[in-house]
Protein backbone atom coordinates (compact mmCIF):
# COMPACT_ATOMS: atom_id res chain seq x y z
CA UNK A 1 0.00 0.00 0.00
CA UNK A 2 1.22 3.39 -0.88
CA UNK A 3 1.81 6.53 1.92
CA UNK A 4 -0.60 8.52 0.08
CA UNK A 5 -1.36 11.92 0.80
CA UNK A 6 -4.53 11.88 2.82
CA UNK A 7 -6.20 15.21 1.04
CA UNK A 8 -6.60 13.05 -2.18
CA UNK A 9 -10.04 12.26 -3.10
CA UNK A 10 -10.64 8.26 -2.95
CA UNK A 11 -11.63 6.55 -6.26
CA UNK A 12 -13.01 3.32 -6.23
CA UNK A 13 -11.86 0.64 -8.35
CA UNK A 14 -14.10 -2.92 -9.02
CA UNK A 15 -12.04 -5.52 -9.88
CA UNK A 16 -12.73 -8.24 -11.91
CA UNK A 17 -13.60 -7.46 -15.69
CA UNK A 18 -12.88 -3.53 -14.39
CA UNK A 19 -9.17 -4.10 -13.76
CA UNK A 20 -8.90 -7.79 -15.21
CA UNK A 21 -10.34 -10.47 -17.22
CA UNK A 22 -12.83 -12.88 -15.26
CA UNK A 23 -15.96 -13.97 -16.70
CA UNK A 24 -14.12 -14.92 -19.70
CA UNK A 25 -12.43 -17.72 -17.64
CA UNK A 26 -16.01 -18.95 -16.07
CA UNK A 27 -17.40 -18.65 -19.53
CA UNK A 28 -14.78 -21.06 -20.67
CA UNK A 29 -15.39 -23.69 -17.91
CA UNK A 30 -19.00 -23.33 -18.40
CA UNK A 31 -18.45 -24.69 -22.20
CA UNK A 32 -16.53 -27.64 -20.57
CA UNK A 33 -19.57 -27.97 -18.80
CA UNK A 34 -22.26 -28.27 -21.32
CA UNK A 35 -19.73 -31.25 -23.00
CA UNK A 36 -19.32 -33.07 -19.83
CA UNK A 37 -23.30 -33.21 -19.34
CA UNK A 38 -24.05 -33.57 -22.78
CA UNK A 39 -25.24 -36.92 -22.47
CA UNK A 40 -28.17 -36.08 -20.32
CA UNK A 41 -28.99 -32.60 -21.75
CA UNK A 42 -28.48 -30.09 -24.42
CA UNK A 43 -26.60 -26.81 -24.09
CA UNK A 44 -29.40 -24.85 -23.55
CA UNK A 45 -31.06 -27.29 -20.90
CA UNK A 46 -26.94 -27.28 -19.07
CA UNK A 47 -26.91 -23.62 -18.77
CA UNK A 48 -30.41 -23.12 -17.52
CA UNK A 49 -30.21 -25.52 -15.09
CA UNK A 50 -26.52 -24.49 -13.65
CA UNK A 51 -27.96 -20.71 -13.62
CA UNK A 52 -31.37 -22.38 -11.77
CA UNK A 53 -28.70 -23.78 -9.67
CA UNK A 54 -26.47 -20.86 -8.57
CA UNK A 55 -29.27 -18.64 -8.26
CA UNK A 56 -30.76 -20.91 -5.41
CA UNK A 57 -27.39 -21.04 -3.68
CA UNK A 58 -25.93 -17.83 -4.67
CA UNK A 59 -26.37 -16.72 -0.95
CA UNK A 60 -24.89 -19.70 0.52
CA UNK A 61 -22.04 -20.07 -2.07
CA UNK A 62 -21.38 -16.08 -2.42
CA UNK A 63 -19.42 -15.21 -6.15
CA UNK A 64 -16.43 -17.07 -5.94
CA UNK A 65 -14.86 -20.04 -7.68
CA UNK A 66 -15.51 -22.10 -4.78
CA UNK A 67 -19.51 -21.76 -4.52
CA UNK A 68 -19.22 -21.92 -8.68
CA UNK A 69 -17.72 -25.70 -8.61
CA UNK A 70 -20.01 -26.61 -6.01
CA UNK A 71 -22.72 -25.45 -8.09
CA UNK A 72 -21.65 -27.46 -11.08
CA UNK A 73 -21.22 -30.52 -9.04
CA UNK A 74 -24.80 -30.60 -7.86
CA UNK A 75 -26.19 -29.15 -11.42
CA UNK A 76 -24.35 -32.41 -13.01
CA UNK A 77 -25.50 -35.19 -10.13
CA UNK A 78 -28.87 -33.83 -11.11
CA UNK A 79 -28.70 -33.43 -14.84
CA UNK A 80 -27.57 -37.69 -14.73
CA UNK A 81 -29.74 -38.52 -12.38
CA UNK A 82 -27.05 -39.45 -10.36
CA UNK A 83 -25.47 -41.52 -13.02
CA UNK A 84 -22.93 -39.22 -13.70
CA UNK A 85 -18.98 -40.96 -12.55
CA UNK A 86 -17.44 -39.99 -9.27
CA UNK A 87 -14.12 -38.89 -11.56
CA UNK A 88 -16.28 -36.23 -13.85
CA UNK A 89 -17.16 -34.83 -10.56
CA UNK A 90 -13.57 -34.40 -10.16
CA UNK A 91 -12.78 -33.23 -13.04
CA UNK A 92 -15.12 -30.20 -12.40
CA UNK A 93 -13.41 -29.77 -8.99
CA UNK A 94 -9.81 -29.68 -11.24
CA UNK A 95 -11.51 -26.79 -13.55
CA UNK A 96 -12.04 -25.24 -10.50
CA UNK A 97 -8.14 -25.23 -9.21
CA UNK A 98 -7.08 -24.36 -12.36
CA UNK A 99 -9.48 -21.15 -12.63
CA UNK A 100 -8.06 -20.12 -8.87
CA UNK A 101 -4.28 -20.38 -10.53
CA UNK A 102 -5.08 -18.77 -13.98
CA UNK A 103 -2.66 -15.39 -14.53
CA UNK A 104 -4.25 -12.33 -14.11
CA UNK A 105 -4.30 -10.61 -17.66
CA UNK A 106 -5.18 -6.76 -17.17
CA UNK A 107 -7.64 -5.34 -19.30
CA UNK A 108 -5.97 -2.92 -22.32
CA UNK A 109 -4.81 0.44 -20.74
CA UNK A 110 -5.31 -0.27 -16.77
CA UNK A 111 -1.71 -0.58 -15.89
CA UNK A 112 -1.04 2.99 -17.85
CA UNK A 113 -4.39 4.32 -16.96
CA UNK A 114 -3.64 3.56 -13.01
CA UNK A 115 0.14 4.86 -12.83
CA UNK A 116 -1.68 8.07 -13.81
CA UNK A 117 -4.78 8.27 -11.42
CA UNK A 118 -2.27 6.99 -8.68
CA UNK A 119 -0.88 10.70 -8.87
CA UNK A 120 -4.16 12.05 -8.43
CA UNK A 121 -6.06 9.71 -6.38
CA UNK A 122 -6.62 7.62 -3.07
CA UNK A 123 -7.20 4.15 -5.22
CA UNK A 124 -9.39 2.14 -3.13
CA UNK A 125 -10.30 -1.69 -4.97
CA UNK A 126 -13.86 -3.06 -3.59
CA UNK A 127 -14.46 -6.11 -4.92
CA UNK A 128 -16.60 -9.59 -3.88
CA UNK A 129 -15.84 -13.29 -4.22
CA UNK A 130 -13.55 -15.56 -2.34
CA UNK A 131 -11.77 -13.75 0.30
CA UNK A 132 -8.44 -15.62 -0.54
CA UNK A 133 -8.88 -15.90 -4.02
CA UNK A 134 -9.55 -12.19 -4.86
CA UNK A 135 -6.79 -11.02 -2.98
CA UNK A 136 -4.61 -13.52 -4.42
CA UNK A 137 -5.15 -11.97 -7.82
CA UNK A 138 -4.76 -8.75 -6.48
CA UNK A 139 -1.31 -10.23 -5.36
CA UNK A 140 -0.81 -11.68 -8.78
CA UNK A 141 -1.65 -8.22 -10.39
CA UNK A 142 1.67 -7.16 -10.62
CA UNK A 143 -0.48 -3.43 -9.74
CA UNK A 144 -1.07 -4.61 -6.04
CA UNK A 145 1.54 -1.63 -5.05
CA UNK A 146 -0.65 1.32 -7.25
CA UNK A 147 -3.49 0.51 -4.11
CA UNK A 148 -4.80 2.36 -1.27
CA UNK A 149 -6.88 -0.37 -0.23
CA UNK A 150 -8.18 -3.28 -0.57
CA UNK A 151 -11.78 -4.45 0.33
CA UNK A 152 -13.10 -8.19 -0.33
CA UNK A 153 -17.26 -8.00 0.39
CA UNK A 154 -20.15 -10.67 0.14
CA UNK A 155 -22.26 -8.52 -1.88
CA UNK A 156 -22.55 -5.42 -3.35
CA UNK A 157 -24.89 -3.53 -1.89
CA UNK A 158 -25.64 0.16 -0.31
CA UNK A 159 -24.92 -1.03 3.32
CA UNK A 160 -21.60 -2.72 1.79
CA UNK A 161 -20.48 0.79 0.40
CA UNK A 162 -21.37 2.44 4.18
CA UNK A 163 -19.58 0.14 5.76
CA UNK A 164 -16.23 0.53 3.84
CA UNK A 165 -16.45 4.35 3.00
CA UNK A 166 -17.18 4.40 6.87
CA UNK A 167 -13.82 2.38 7.89
CA UNK A 168 -11.89 4.18 5.83
CA UNK A 169 -13.11 7.86 7.00
CA UNK A 170 -15.07 8.84 3.08
CA UNK A 171 -17.72 11.00 2.89
CA UNK A 172 -19.92 9.15 -0.15
CA UNK A 173 -20.87 12.64 -1.58
CA UNK A 174 -16.41 12.73 -1.97
CA UNK A 175 -16.67 9.27 -3.44
CA UNK A 176 -16.47 7.88 -7.15
CA UNK A 177 -16.83 4.18 -7.99
CA UNK A 178 -15.52 3.32 -11.15
CA UNK A 179 -16.63 -0.64 -12.48
CA UNK A 180 -18.58 -2.69 -15.24
CA UNK A 181 -21.28 -3.59 -13.42
CA UNK A 182 -24.48 -1.04 -13.41
CA UNK A 183 -25.70 -3.14 -10.24
CA UNK A 184 -22.84 -4.03 -8.57
CA UNK A 185 -20.90 -1.05 -9.08
CA UNK A 186 -23.15 1.98 -10.33
CA UNK A 187 -26.15 2.03 -8.49
CA UNK A 188 -25.59 0.72 -4.81
CA UNK A 189 -23.28 4.15 -5.00
CA UNK A 190 -25.73 6.83 -6.81
CA UNK A 191 -28.33 5.44 -3.84
CA UNK A 192 -25.52 6.09 -0.76
CA UNK A 193 -25.12 9.58 -2.38
CA UNK A 194 -21.90 8.84 -4.18
CA UNK A 195 -21.13 9.50 -8.06
CA UNK A 196 -20.35 5.99 -10.32
CA UNK A 197 -18.79 5.69 -13.58
CA UNK A 198 -19.79 2.88 -15.93
CA UNK A 199 -16.70 1.00 -17.90
CA UNK A 200 -18.76 -1.83 -19.68
CA UNK A 201 -17.22 -4.89 -20.48
CA UNK A 202 -17.71 -7.12 -23.56
CA UNK A 203 -20.46 -9.51 -21.98
CA UNK A 204 -22.32 -9.07 -19.08
CA UNK A 205 -23.18 -12.03 -16.56
CA UNK A 206 -26.79 -12.22 -16.23
CA UNK A 207 -26.27 -12.46 -12.40
CA UNK A 208 -25.00 -8.68 -13.09
CA UNK A 209 -28.12 -7.27 -14.94
CA UNK A 210 -29.61 -4.55 -13.27
CA UNK A 211 -33.31 -3.85 -12.64
CA UNK A 212 -34.59 -1.60 -15.72
CA UNK A 213 -36.48 0.38 -13.72
CA UNK A 214 -33.61 1.18 -10.97
CA UNK A 215 -31.34 2.26 -14.14
CA UNK A 216 -34.36 4.30 -15.93
CA UNK A 217 -34.32 6.56 -12.48
CA UNK A 218 -30.43 7.54 -12.43
CA UNK A 219 -28.17 9.34 -14.61
CA UNK A 220 -24.58 8.32 -14.82
CA UNK A 221 -21.65 8.57 -17.50
CA UNK A 222 -21.02 5.56 -19.06
CA UNK A 223 -16.76 5.42 -21.19
CA UNK A 224 -16.11 3.51 -24.03
CA UNK A 225 -12.53 2.49 -21.89
CA UNK A 226 -10.96 2.85 -18.87
CA UNK A 227 -8.33 4.74 -20.35
CA UNK A 228 -10.57 7.47 -20.98
CA UNK A 229 -10.85 8.24 -16.57
CA UNK A 230 -8.34 10.69 -16.39
CA UNK A 231 -9.35 13.13 -18.59
CA UNK A 232 -13.01 12.41 -17.26
CA UNK A 233 -12.13 13.13 -13.75
CA UNK A 234 -9.97 16.25 -14.22
CA UNK A 235 -13.17 17.42 -16.39
CA UNK A 236 -15.64 16.56 -13.76
CA UNK A 237 -13.45 17.98 -11.09
CA UNK A 238 -13.48 21.40 -13.06
CA UNK B 1 -21.76 -1.40 15.22
CA UNK B 2 -21.54 0.65 18.37
CA UNK B 3 -19.79 4.53 18.18
CA UNK B 4 -17.69 3.82 20.76
CA UNK B 5 -15.69 6.65 22.25
CA UNK B 6 -12.38 6.08 20.20
CA UNK B 7 -10.18 6.42 23.70
CA UNK B 8 -11.38 2.97 24.57
CA UNK B 9 -8.38 0.24 24.41
CA UNK B 10 -9.07 -2.24 21.45
CA UNK B 11 -9.69 -5.82 22.63
CA UNK B 12 -9.38 -7.97 19.55
CA UNK B 13 -11.63 -11.05 19.77
CA UNK B 14 -11.05 -14.15 17.45
CA UNK B 15 -15.07 -16.38 16.91
CA UNK B 16 -14.51 -19.78 16.24
CA UNK B 17 -14.33 -21.77 19.27
CA UNK B 18 -13.79 -18.40 20.77
CA UNK B 19 -16.89 -16.83 20.96
CA UNK B 20 -18.93 -20.18 19.64
CA UNK B 21 -18.49 -23.47 18.87
CA UNK B 22 -17.20 -24.54 15.19
CA UNK B 23 -14.95 -27.26 15.83
CA UNK B 24 -17.63 -29.44 16.72
CA UNK B 25 -19.67 -28.90 13.44
CA UNK B 26 -16.63 -30.18 11.70
CA UNK B 27 -15.73 -33.05 13.64
CA UNK B 28 -19.44 -34.08 13.38
CA UNK B 29 -19.27 -34.46 9.13
CA UNK B 30 -15.81 -36.18 9.79
CA UNK B 31 -18.02 -38.90 11.02
CA UNK B 32 -20.26 -38.81 8.50
CA UNK B 33 -17.63 -38.90 6.04
CA UNK B 34 -15.91 -41.85 7.51
CA UNK B 35 -19.12 -43.59 7.46
CA UNK B 36 -19.46 -42.72 3.73
CA UNK B 37 -16.18 -43.84 2.67
CA UNK B 38 -16.03 -47.01 4.89
CA UNK B 39 -16.46 -49.46 2.04
CA UNK B 40 -13.61 -48.29 0.85
CA UNK B 41 -10.81 -47.22 3.99
CA UNK B 42 -11.21 -47.78 7.27
CA UNK B 43 -11.26 -44.56 10.07
CA UNK B 44 -7.56 -43.77 10.51
CA UNK B 45 -7.03 -44.32 6.29
CA UNK B 46 -10.34 -41.79 5.91
CA UNK B 47 -9.13 -39.70 8.66
CA UNK B 48 -5.60 -39.32 7.27
CA UNK B 49 -6.64 -39.26 3.79
CA UNK B 50 -8.74 -36.30 4.31
CA UNK B 51 -6.00 -34.60 6.08
CA UNK B 52 -3.74 -34.87 3.62
CA UNK B 53 -6.21 -33.79 1.04
CA UNK B 54 -6.76 -30.45 3.46
CA UNK B 55 -3.18 -29.81 3.85
CA UNK B 56 -2.09 -29.87 0.11
CA UNK B 57 -5.21 -27.37 -0.72
CA UNK B 58 -5.50 -25.04 2.12
CA UNK B 59 -3.74 -22.35 0.35
CA UNK B 60 -6.36 -22.29 -2.34
CA UNK B 61 -9.60 -23.52 -0.85
CA UNK B 62 -9.02 -21.21 2.73
CA UNK B 63 -10.41 -22.33 5.91
CA UNK B 64 -13.79 -22.34 5.47
CA UNK B 65 -16.19 -24.69 4.67
CA UNK B 66 -16.64 -24.68 0.84
CA UNK B 67 -12.91 -25.57 1.14
CA UNK B 68 -13.56 -28.31 3.48
CA UNK B 69 -16.30 -29.65 0.98
CA UNK B 70 -14.46 -29.84 -1.93
CA UNK B 71 -11.62 -31.34 0.19
CA UNK B 72 -14.05 -34.01 0.86
CA UNK B 73 -15.39 -35.12 -2.40
CA UNK B 74 -11.63 -35.02 -3.89
CA UNK B 75 -10.72 -37.76 -0.85
CA UNK B 76 -13.94 -39.75 -1.70
CA UNK B 77 -13.42 -40.12 -5.18
CA UNK B 78 -9.69 -40.71 -4.17
CA UNK B 79 -10.45 -43.22 -1.52
CA UNK B 80 -12.82 -44.98 -3.79
CA UNK B 81 -10.96 -45.39 -6.80
CA UNK B 82 -13.62 -42.80 -8.82
CA UNK B 83 -15.86 -46.11 -7.91
CA UNK B 84 -18.36 -44.08 -5.03
CA UNK B 85 -21.90 -42.84 -6.55
CA UNK B 86 -22.45 -39.18 -7.49
CA UNK B 87 -25.29 -39.52 -4.99
CA UNK B 88 -22.85 -39.89 -2.41
CA UNK B 89 -21.07 -37.22 -3.53
CA UNK B 90 -24.31 -34.82 -3.45
CA UNK B 91 -24.71 -35.84 0.10
CA UNK B 92 -21.26 -34.14 0.91
CA UNK B 93 -22.15 -31.17 -0.54
CA UNK B 94 -25.54 -31.22 1.33
CA UNK B 95 -23.55 -31.45 4.86
CA UNK B 96 -21.61 -28.06 3.54
CA UNK B 97 -24.86 -26.56 2.98
CA UNK B 98 -26.09 -28.09 6.52
CA UNK B 99 -23.00 -26.76 8.47
CA UNK B 100 -23.88 -22.77 6.69
CA UNK B 101 -27.46 -22.26 8.18
CA UNK B 102 -26.32 -24.47 11.50
CA UNK B 103 -27.53 -21.76 14.49
CA UNK B 104 -24.94 -20.02 16.31
CA UNK B 105 -24.29 -21.50 19.86
CA UNK B 106 -22.31 -19.30 21.95
CA UNK B 107 -19.98 -20.45 24.21
CA UNK B 108 -20.56 -20.64 28.39
CA UNK B 109 -20.28 -17.25 29.52
CA UNK B 110 -19.55 -15.30 26.63
CA UNK B 111 -22.57 -12.95 26.22
CA UNK B 112 -22.39 -11.76 30.03
CA UNK B 113 -18.52 -11.16 29.57
CA UNK B 114 -18.58 -9.33 26.56
CA UNK B 115 -21.68 -6.87 27.70
CA UNK B 116 -19.04 -6.16 30.30
CA UNK B 117 -16.13 -6.00 28.09
CA UNK B 118 -18.01 -3.34 25.39
CA UNK B 119 -18.01 -0.91 28.69
CA UNK B 120 -14.05 -1.31 28.73
CA UNK B 121 -12.70 -1.63 25.17
CA UNK B 122 -13.56 -1.31 21.56
CA UNK B 123 -14.43 -5.61 20.50
CA UNK B 124 -12.35 -5.38 16.86
CA UNK B 125 -13.73 -9.32 15.57
CA UNK B 126 -10.78 -11.01 13.60
CA UNK B 127 -11.76 -14.31 12.18
CA UNK B 128 -10.33 -16.36 9.09
CA UNK B 129 -12.69 -18.50 6.89
CA UNK B 130 -15.40 -18.03 4.05
CA UNK B 131 -16.44 -14.25 3.95
CA UNK B 132 -19.83 -14.78 3.65
CA UNK B 133 -20.03 -17.51 5.99
CA UNK B 134 -18.01 -15.79 8.77
CA UNK B 135 -20.12 -12.66 8.23
CA UNK B 136 -23.52 -14.58 8.40
CA UNK B 137 -22.53 -16.17 11.76
CA UNK B 138 -21.91 -12.95 13.09
CA UNK B 139 -25.24 -11.60 11.79
CA UNK B 140 -26.88 -14.65 13.14
CA UNK B 141 -24.92 -14.78 16.59
CA UNK B 142 -27.29 -12.59 18.38
CA UNK B 143 -24.43 -10.15 19.74
CA UNK B 144 -22.83 -8.39 16.52
CA UNK B 145 -23.95 -5.11 18.14
CA UNK B 146 -21.42 -5.26 20.64
CA UNK B 147 -18.41 -5.82 17.96
CA UNK B 148 -16.86 -2.39 17.16
CA UNK B 149 -15.31 -3.58 13.77
CA UNK B 150 -15.50 -7.05 12.18
CA UNK B 151 -12.75 -8.18 10.02
CA UNK B 152 -12.39 -11.62 7.95
CA UNK B 153 -8.68 -12.46 6.92
CA UNK B 154 -7.61 -15.25 4.45
CA UNK B 155 -4.67 -16.37 6.82
CA UNK B 156 -3.96 -15.02 10.67
CA UNK B 157 -0.28 -14.32 9.94
CA UNK B 158 1.83 -11.37 11.42
CA UNK B 159 1.42 -9.73 8.35
CA UNK B 160 -2.81 -9.84 8.49
CA UNK B 161 -2.91 -8.34 11.79
CA UNK B 162 -0.34 -5.59 10.61
CA UNK B 163 -2.65 -4.69 7.86
CA UNK B 164 -6.26 -4.75 10.48
CA UNK B 165 -4.72 -2.45 13.42
CA UNK B 166 -3.15 -0.49 10.82
CA UNK B 167 -6.22 0.43 8.96
CA UNK B 168 -8.08 0.78 12.47
CA UNK B 169 -5.28 3.08 13.40
CA UNK B 170 -4.52 1.14 16.57
CA UNK B 171 -0.58 0.81 17.40
CA UNK B 172 0.13 -2.83 17.93
CA UNK B 173 1.33 -1.81 21.41
CA UNK B 174 -2.00 -0.56 22.60
CA UNK B 175 -3.59 -4.02 21.46
CA UNK B 176 -4.65 -6.95 23.23
CA UNK B 177 -6.08 -10.35 21.14
CA UNK B 178 -7.89 -12.93 23.04
CA UNK B 179 -8.70 -16.56 21.05
CA UNK B 180 -8.37 -20.38 21.56
CA UNK B 181 -5.67 -20.72 18.94
CA UNK B 182 -1.74 -20.72 19.86
CA UNK B 183 -0.83 -20.89 16.44
CA UNK B 184 -3.57 -17.95 14.71
CA UNK B 185 -4.63 -15.54 18.15
CA UNK B 186 -1.63 -15.66 20.48
CA UNK B 187 2.42 -15.91 18.11
CA UNK B 188 1.78 -13.61 15.77
CA UNK B 189 -0.10 -10.86 17.98
CA UNK B 190 2.96 -11.41 20.05
CA UNK B 191 4.93 -11.38 16.59
CA UNK B 192 4.17 -7.81 16.07
CA UNK B 193 4.19 -6.01 19.63
CA UNK B 194 0.88 -6.70 21.19
CA UNK B 195 -0.46 -8.95 23.63
CA UNK B 196 -2.86 -11.63 23.59
CA UNK B 197 -4.56 -13.93 26.15
CA UNK B 198 -4.80 -17.97 25.38
CA UNK B 199 -8.49 -19.11 26.33
CA UNK B 200 -8.10 -22.83 25.09
CA UNK B 201 -11.01 -24.70 23.65
CA UNK B 202 -11.58 -28.56 24.06
CA UNK B 203 -10.02 -29.27 21.44
CA UNK B 204 -7.50 -28.79 19.18
CA UNK B 205 -7.39 -28.83 14.97
CA UNK B 206 -4.48 -30.42 13.86
CA UNK B 207 -3.70 -27.14 11.59
CA UNK B 208 -3.99 -25.24 14.56
CA UNK B 209 -1.38 -27.25 16.50
CA UNK B 210 1.68 -24.19 16.77
CA UNK B 211 5.15 -25.14 16.28
CA UNK B 212 6.57 -25.68 20.18
CA UNK B 213 9.66 -23.74 19.51
CA UNK B 214 7.60 -20.96 18.85
CA UNK B 215 5.88 -21.39 21.79
CA UNK B 216 8.33 -22.34 24.60
CA UNK B 217 10.20 -18.98 23.16
CA UNK B 218 7.42 -16.64 24.40
CA UNK B 219 5.16 -16.34 27.54
CA UNK B 220 1.40 -15.32 27.70
CA UNK B 221 -1.31 -15.83 29.79
CA UNK B 222 -3.36 -18.57 29.84
CA UNK B 223 -7.16 -18.14 31.09
CA UNK B 224 -9.89 -21.40 31.77
CA UNK B 225 -12.88 -19.51 30.49
CA UNK B 226 -13.91 -16.68 28.60
CA UNK B 227 -15.65 -15.22 31.76
CA UNK B 228 -12.23 -14.41 33.24
CA UNK B 229 -11.46 -11.66 30.75
CA UNK B 230 -12.66 -8.51 32.72
CA UNK B 231 -11.13 -9.36 35.97
CA UNK B 232 -7.84 -10.34 33.86
CA UNK B 233 -7.94 -7.26 31.84
CA UNK B 234 -8.17 -4.81 34.68
CA UNK B 235 -5.63 -6.67 36.98
CA UNK B 236 -3.49 -6.03 33.45
CA UNK B 237 -3.94 -2.66 33.29
CA UNK B 238 -3.61 -1.32 37.28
Amino acid sequence: MLGHGSELPVLGLDADDTLWENEERFHEVEARFRDLVAPWADHATADAALLATERANIARHGYGIKGFVLSMVLTAIDLSNGTISAKDLGRIVSWGHEMMAHPIELLDGVARTLADLVTTHRLLVITKGDLGDQLSKVDRSGIANLFWQVEVVPEKDPDAYRRVLSRHDVEPAAFTMVGNSVKSDILPVLTIGGRAVHVPHTTTWVFEEPDPAEVAAVNFPVLESFSQLPDFLIGQAS
